[in-house]
């Protein structure tokens, strides 16, 4: 196992009916900035749950933060802080809602926040306290300090880190998963099944607890995932599927072992280009990945699909491809699509992602920094159809 | 699962030559006093390594702090700090110097010390800042808010806890762990492999991932166990060893699950009574607590004999039976005696317990706290010989 620093400060409230301690979690005091995407949690009952939990605190709303969440409205909710003095910023949605008020909480500091993306986050020095109350499961952000933000205007799609956005805390209440959209559900299954190969699926350094806390994560989120479809009001499945999301992204799989992250890199551009929901391009992207580099990965596929999916008969060759199917097929009965056709792509759309990847300097990828422009045309040729 | 909260802000830095690192985790400006036992890190080294990392702060030291912790020893270095005007404490050490560390780090702000222990540490409302750097892997104290105290004159050895005594971070160097004694080592196995079934070996509620996590530390701690004294210069093994024994008690494979921990209530009994090793009155008492109560924990010893052990043939009974005989048999093969024979023990000290279990207050113990005087006694009594 290689050397490694590890920390995460957040606390995670669990259970049903926990929106309730929002109370005992924000200062008596704070004035709160209540960030949010569409209309549902109107609907579904959570927004007034969550106004009824802050009590008398004095509450600004700051809805439309939608899917890949946008620079300038994200700007548009930095401006309404500094004007309406805002010290408490809490996100109720899922990734994209956190994600989004993450970039808020640093911006307010920054001379020029699109610095902060064009580095990763390396310039936030201070950010905002944040507090989340998780709707949607997939993306962990609930429980990192990490960031995608979109620029539509300059067709970008970059993510940021920075140890000062961990939220405070996260209310993850299971039944809140209930109402979502079927599409909603099996994305966030895919994208937290992703997260855990691109810190898994690289190659050994026998650093077995990681291995194997991520095969925990890998064979909860296949079994509640294929699950979940025909018991969608089983709040003990959402349960673990929810809990598998927080903990698939939260730093403890990635301690002190070599990571991919070329599939969400090259699936980021898919997105900016074309709309595509973030997990539908893990679910192209990924295969197309593995097939093209499979002996580089052969040894922790050979794992992965010995633990994960039963495979232990056949040369290794044989079982290797076999990881790789069972995976595109396990995405599929998800009821994601593999392939760039399904989306009418074809080889100019390959060029697009391939010059967006050198525009934004994100060249070359992967566990081995092998994966040039070339290797990435193989790779998305692969899944054309 | 059950409702839970999860947080743990200690900072995890891990690997060879890390000790340096020290200088960048500690103020500038603080005046440090340095705790360890007795004098094996002078001539490991490590003591001289640690004062380097702390280049040119006043460091005062603090040494003596021998296992299973004494009150009357820790209450001198509170006096010593209050004298010193003292503001950081750096534990060097195992589970007990982190142990003592955090009592005093409480204990200075307290008007009677042994009132934290009698509450468990609910009178804690405020610590001095600690930092740790760990040479024995066992307790996983380098990553809680856990203490564990004993006080010889009252014949007791009692537990605390308050989230104010987290380690702000813990330096985990797996090399530090190649110059200790067989016995030592086996013991570290042994606690953390416990501290495991504390968590884990209850009864199910569908939680999907900590049972998961669990059975990947229990495999781990297994596997390298059991290879650790043949391959005792592996700094790979020992590596795997230290991580696990961390994740075995930081909160993490308690999320929302029921807990045990009459093993421990028990076992400190033991220690406070007759001075055995903590790890080695756990591997006497828990085979003992499983043949008494193996109806009730039958379906998680079902599952780990089955995932950890590869117990699949036979009938219900004798898979159970099975899981309880190889657990056993494990504490044997890593050196530890599981017999109160052993020890020279007989009916009186097990009335002995009883009556120390009774005057603490300490019973009923278990997941379902239906563990009374005479369930103790049957549980040691199928220890004897």
């Amino acid at each position: 196992m290689n050397n490694f620093e590890f920390v995460n400060p957040t606390k995670i409230i669990y259970g049903e009916h926990q929106v309730a301690k929002l109370d005992e979690n924000i200062p008596e005091s704070a004035k709160v900035l209540l960030l949010y995407g569409g209309g549902s949690i109107k609907h579904t009952g959570t927004l007034d749950e969550v106004k009824k939990a802050l009590g008398d605190r004095t509450v600004i709303e700051f809805g439309g933060i939608q899917a890949n969440p946008e620079y300038e409205v994200l700007m548009q909710a930095v401006e309404l802080i500094k004007k309406e003095k805002i010290d408490f910023l809490l996100a109720v949605g899922g990734g994209s809602v956190i994600d989004g008020t993450k970039f808020i909480a640093a911006a307010v500091y920054q001379d020029d926040p699109w610095d902060m993306l064009l580095q990763s986050g390396a310039t936030i020095e201070k950010a905002m306290p944040i507090g989340s109350v998780l709707t949607i499961s997939a993306t962990g952000s609930e429980m990192n300090c990490i960031g995608v933000i979109t620029r539509h205007e300059k067709n970008a799609k970059l993510g940021f880190s920075s140890p000062h956005v961990f939220p405070k805390f996260s209310v993850l209440d299971p039944s809140k998963l209930l109402t979502l959209p079927e599409k909603q559900t099996a994305n966030g299954v895919v994208d937290a099944f992703v997260h855990v190969l691109e810190q898994y699926l690289t190659y050994p350094v026998n650093a077995k607890i990681q291995d194997r806390f991520s095969e925990g994560l890998l064979l909860t989120l296949k079994e509640e995932g294929l699950k979940v479809k025909s018991n969608d009001k089983d709040v003990a499945i959402r349960g673990n599927l929810m809990l598998a999301s927080t903990f698939a992204l939260n730093g403890i799989l990635g301690m002190g072992v070599p990571q991919d992250w070329s599939t969400h890199d090259i699936g980021h551009q898919l997105t900016a280009l074309y709309d595509i929901d973030h997990a539908q391009t893990l679910s192209i992207v990924l295969p197309g990945l593995w097939k093209v580099l499979k002996e580089q990965k052969s040894e922790k596929l050979l794992q992965y699909g010995e633990r994960v999916w039963d495979i232990t008969s056949g040369s290794i060759e044989e079982r290797v491809d076999k990881a790789v199917e069972v995976t595109e097929k396990f995405f599929q009965e998800m009821g994601l699509k593999t392939k760039l056709k399904d989306y009418s792509l074809n080889d100019e759309s390959i060029e697009e992602v391939v010059g967006l990847l050198e525009k934004y300097d994100l060249l070359p990828l992967g566990e081995k920094k092998n994966i040039n422009a070339d290797t990435v045309r193989k790779i998305l040729k692969t899944q054309l159809e």
